[in-house]
């Protein structure tokens, strides 16, 4: 393949800055799914950690070259997940976190950054707003700011998931990646196209937060005004150029699901797996549910990348209704 | 310490012939959990699998050995965990697998079980009922009964858990055990005494199916009339002898607890860790919060045993009620 920003052997070494609880996650057949959804089902599951989602392998990687280079601190912008991740990982490093998040986040993720030890703003407006924040407080104050997707170190992270896949057997037939900034979709992407060539590679992402879906269908960067989806690990409007050019090398297909699909696959994921799962995390299993003769007979792997849900949102959304008959 | 039925060679044996996707699972602290509790609390989470339960690790050890000796056939009792594991366990090695159940044992287990493609028999009574049925049926079909705590691989397997717990740092200063049969227990002790005799060996039972721990105080076998637990993987009446023995040796308590509390740490798991949880898997956060004082400041480990539960009992039990306020 032409080359990616990425590179095999620096995951490789990534792996060894991680620390080990966010290494090696659950990766198993859900067969409970599988009448349901026509396919054979592999999960990875990236919630099984103190941070409930995947976006610690990142952060590890990067708090870990901040510390190298004698950083004292750090800000990001974040919908929860990444400033979650970021704070864990500087607390264990001695390093000051700042995370800059949209007032409208996800109550569980601000109290989880909180109760880290991190600095929190919260901004007016969405995940660009905070973006832009962080931005102008990194210059201000002059500390690094830690940009998910953007910096390598974030896709080299999401990227040791992919080393963790393609190590197994049977091999899968196609992996659903979770598609919001990109990190996860080239990171795993990349190692996929490097090591298991034969895999499809294949991202969602919900059609009320579709601009890095539709950017990579017209091959340049497509900004929308808004978002409207319950996803919002991945309700970004402003793709990055250099991620998107990543990803237009490694990912074979990129689809958007409705958000009643979303709440399908929660719930499904609840009832016959037993796992809680955010919006984002159900993307695979929507993707599935809205076009079954694609997967029919096939085996399919989808990184369940996170949990963090409030209580009683999550609540609304399984809640025993019509769809929920057992 | 006394030598008990275990051998911590044999155990590490035991780890080389169960399927690695059983094996080292997530051990993370639950930061979340902690305020409430008034301790550390790390997780050990036996439900990320293909059976979701611990039990695969023992029926994996004992499949391995009916095949090596050539047997094509095997019989166990089950509340469900055991059966679905060896049914599991089983299908892999071609071996004919039957097991029997009670007709009130949860639903979602024995649809689980059936799915997997064992023989499913099923008798009036409770759990003890299901046992003398699958004696009868082994003596009577000429097969091999599976024993569970009895039959010594099954505490092997589960005391490849031990294993994995004794090698983190930092350490632990008690582990809570959810109590049934006790091959858990046995298992998951006999390490924590060889290995880390520092450690507290803590098992916790219903109060509505204390035979066993009553067993354990009184030194000697006693058994109930009856039981009255949600907690089904543990509720048993009948304790064997040999099993009590290797209990005496190496825990150090056991307590009951009430259902109430079992159904508030099935909440709080839900809530605070985004874990599904059975109730027997809730039974050490239920302890601690029925002893807050015992266990204040202190590190606590508890086994998140299996996540088996019917969906509908499961948000009864968990739903939202005047406990569930956020």
């Amino acid at each position: 393949m032409q080359e990616t920003r990425l590179d095999t052997a620096r995951i490789r070494a990534a792996r060894q800055v991680i620390d080990p609880v966010f290494l090696d996650t659950p990766l198993y057949r859900c067969e409970a799914l599988e009448p349901v959804l026509g396919c054979t089902l592999s999960i990875k599951l990236e919630t099984a950690n103190p941070v409930r989602s995947f976006k610690a392998r990142g952060t590890e990687v990067v708090a870990s070259l901040l510390t190298d280079e004698g950083s004292r601190a750090a800000v990001c912008a974040s919908a929860g997940n990444l400033g979650q991740a970021l704070a864990w990982s500087g607390r264990g490093r001695g390093l000051d976190v700042t995370v800059v998040a949209s007032r409208s986040a996800t109550r569980a993720k601000l109290d989880r950054i909180r109760a880290l030890g991190a600095g929190l703003e919260l901004v007016d407006g969405d995940h660009e707003m905070a973006r832009e924040r962080a931005a102008a407080m990194a210059r201000y104050d002059g500390i690094r700011l830690v940009e998910d997707s953007l910096d390598i170190e974030t896709c080299e992270g999401a990227a040791t998931i992919g080393l963790e896949l393609v190590g197994t057997e049977p091999s899968f037939d196609a992996v659903l990646i979770a598609l919001g900034g990109g990190a996860l979709a080239t990171g795993v992407g990349h190692v996929m196209k490097a090591l298991a060539p034969q895999v499809e590679v294949m991202c969602v992402q919900p059609l009320g937060a579709p601009a890095m879906t539709h950017s990579w269908r017209m091959r340049r960067v497509v900004t929308t005004e808004s978002t409207d989806t319950i996803a919002d690990g991945v309700a970004g409007r402003r793709p990055l150029g250099a991620v998107l050019d990543d990803l237009l090398l490694v990912v074979d297909d990129a689809v958007l699901v409705r958000e009643a699909s979303i709440v399908a696959g929660m719930r499904m994921l609840l009832d016959h797996a037993g796992l809680v799962v955010e919006p984002s995390a159900a993307l695979g299993v929507a993707a599935i549910l809205e076009d079954r003769d694609r997967f029919a007979g096939r085996h399919v792997a989808t990184i369940v990348c996170g949990s963090n849900v409030d209580v009683d949102a999550y609540h609304r959304w399984v809640g025993r209704g019509p769809l929920h008959k057992s």
